[in-house]
């Protein structure tokens, strides 16, 4: 089966393309700038252990033009993988914001549609893009199937403790103001991995994605029962530039002390906070390297960093009664040995070991960081966002046969 | 020694008189209402066992009235305890925000008093109303000393990972804008008298205010290393109106896709929110009434209530990388057997079994309400925020000396 993955963004696509049922994929991309001066299209197709990239400087005015461009490539002489782009069987969308009405993976129809843009209001930045994608991708490969991924879908288990706030009934029954979750699909992925490592479907997982956004997951028996993102993607943990978790007191003093507009507080709280104001710098190994140097800035940011994140799964912890492993993904929780030390360092009371030697280590695939006797099992688990709308979309499919 | 304690709100003064060392108040009272129509005192005297009520309605203009009519009745002939007010030799005041300025209780001098000032645009609604008493009592009682006892200070002792937020640091070091935490009064007195009972100064306790305004705060070696009160009294657990956590995304969606003001948002989360949002009551008995006659609102509220002080303790057991006890104070946790039970069932993780009978008895006093197994304690402790107050008056004056 021939399968694309699509990532829709304001001004970007991110794709993979799947020979299916091989889990890798045959080529995948990135085409930036979309309806700037010189769009970038980054090609890469991968043969074998081979890796071919090719770097395109293309004129393309619009998200129609820009997957044109990719249906092109895919069907290019040299750069291609198949003969035609009509050989396209199903198109996968990542959709940010799926609300109350999608807890699972759809076939796109008109109804589905309809309820994306109906979501607008709730993912301002995020669903219209995605929407541009999915109308697109009718027209550039309309023999194929269109399947929509929602990444708030797999947090729709939570129970109604967790995702409500406590404001009034109306605001939740009439304007959908509760907890929605992102990430669901990096949680799920990562989550359904470490349990099949475990061998046990039923372990009580706290998943810590920690990639620019960052966000913690409770899971058992493979259902997200609480996650720390709520509304949209600000609240929790601390990330590259969003604050995470703040006393709201602090926005209404910012504006009626401070003389802020509330557009002025939000572009800070979502652009100009977390690691980068804390340090001036965004990239974490920026970090990492100012801190070696004696940087007190860089020491504060990774302590306040790691500690926000050992209180989420200290509630989580409570919310599961228990643990039986912590699971670290995406790219500073892959990559990031002294973030994972740092989380883990005095957590004797939940029996967190982690083995320095092992933590320190880098390596592909799924890797076990804890000691021997750590009752709760320390992870490490690459996630792979676009496998898993790929093979989301082939169950779906599959069931639907 | 006789000593005075005031909590002087906007329109209230809240008294109680001691006859140091004895540490139950000879006379205390309320005068509300000042400035309105018909101000109400409620003046009550306890000798021995017997505690004789006064209501009596009288006109009073402003606080320094109110005051008046307070060393009026503490030196009248039949209601009072002394016989001039000129024999009052301490005045205690309670004063919210301290900010940095104040990790401890001091003597009032002009500094203080500059200081206090300083800090009205943090804690606009309390300090301004606190400092007016502190002035009028330095008219009403000048031969006495004035003492001002902050609810911030016991929380200066939490480390910088923990207080700071992840915004731009000169929001800190030129706007002040920290977790400061409240309740530091009530949450000191309750972990003193915990580790006085469990016979460990060194102690990791837990300790939940839950009265009309919640907090929670994480206690090792009698010092607060973590608490949910942030910069403001918003923060954190769900309260009688007011929301706890909640993502700040949702103050920018009221605002710019619902229409609200700044100012509309901020009451909606301060005033109507919490318990009284959820279900349109803002009395915890009046609550747990309705959910025993089946309300399904009531029910909801109480395990949203339950499971955001779960989390906290989850959090705050990692934070101190374990638990020694549990503590439960002020109306609602001294009170309300139910949410006790909601909190700490299912809390195995953490060796915390509850004895479901002895929490559901009522009694005075510090009460150990854990099973014989349990290795976490949990503990009922009364709060006395006046008498704390009082002590630390002493405590403060015998230093001086």
């Amino acid at each position: 089966m021939n399968l694309l993955v699509l990532n829709s963004g304001s001004s970007s696509i991110k794709y993979q393309f799947f020979r299916w049922p091989t889990e890798t994929p045959a080529c995948s991309g990135l085409v930036e700038r979309i309806g700037l001066d010189n769009a970038v299209v980054t090609h890469k197709v991968l043969a074998g252990e081979q890796e071919t990239t090719t770097v395109l400087s293309v004129d393309l005015p619009d998200h129609e033009a820009g997957l044109r461009e990719v249906a092109r490539l895919l069907a290019d002489p040299q750069l291609g993988v198949i003969q035609n782009p009509s050989e396209v069987e199903v198109v996968g969308h990542r959709v940010v914001h799926g609300g109350e009405e999608f807890a699972a993976t759809v076939l796109i129809e008109p109804a589905v549609k309809e309820a994306i843009r109906k979501l607008f209001p709730l993912a301002p930045l995020h669903n219209p893009a995605n929407y541009r994608g999915i109308e697109v991708a009718e027209k550039t490969f309309p023999q194929a199937k269109q399947v929509a991924v929602f990444d708030t879908a797999f947090h729709q288990t939570i129970p109604e403790p967790a995702y409500r706030y406590a404001i009034p009934t109306e605001l939740y029954t009439e304007q959908g103001i509760r907890v929605y979750g992102f990430h669901g699909t990096s949680h799920k992925y990562v989550t359904e991995q470490a349990a099949q490592y475990l061998n046990n479907p039923a372990a009580r997982l706290v998943s810590v994605h920690l990639g620019n956004g960052c966000s913690i997951a409770a899971v058992r028996n493979g259902q997200s029962v609480d996650t720390s993102m709520g509304f949209g993607p600000l609240a929790g943990l601390v990330m590259g530039t969003r604050s995470g978790d703040i006393d709201p007191s602090v926005v209404f003093h910012l504006i009626s002390q401070l003389n802020y507009t509330p557009e002025q507080v939000s572009a800070l709280l979502n652009k100009q906070s977390g690691m980068l104001a804390l340090t001036g710098l965004s990239d974490m190994r920026d970090i990492t390297a100012a801190l070696e140097a004696g940087d007190a800035n860089a020491r504060l940011a990774y302590d306040l960093y790691a500690y926000r994140i050992k209180k989420y799964i200290g509630a989580y912890a409570a919310a599961l009664n228990g643990l039986d492993a912590l699971v670290f993904t995406a790219g500073v929780g892959e990559n990031d040995a002294l973030v994972r030390k740092l989380v883990c360092q005095n957590m004797d009371y939940l029996s967190i070991q982690l083995n320095e030697e092992k933590n320190a280590q880098r390596a592909k695939g799924i890797r076990e960081i804890s000691t021997a006797d750590s009752r709760v099992k320390v992870l490490v688990v690459p996630t792979n966002e676009e496998l898993e709308i790929a093979r989301q979309c082939v169950a779906l499919l599959e069931t639907a046969e």
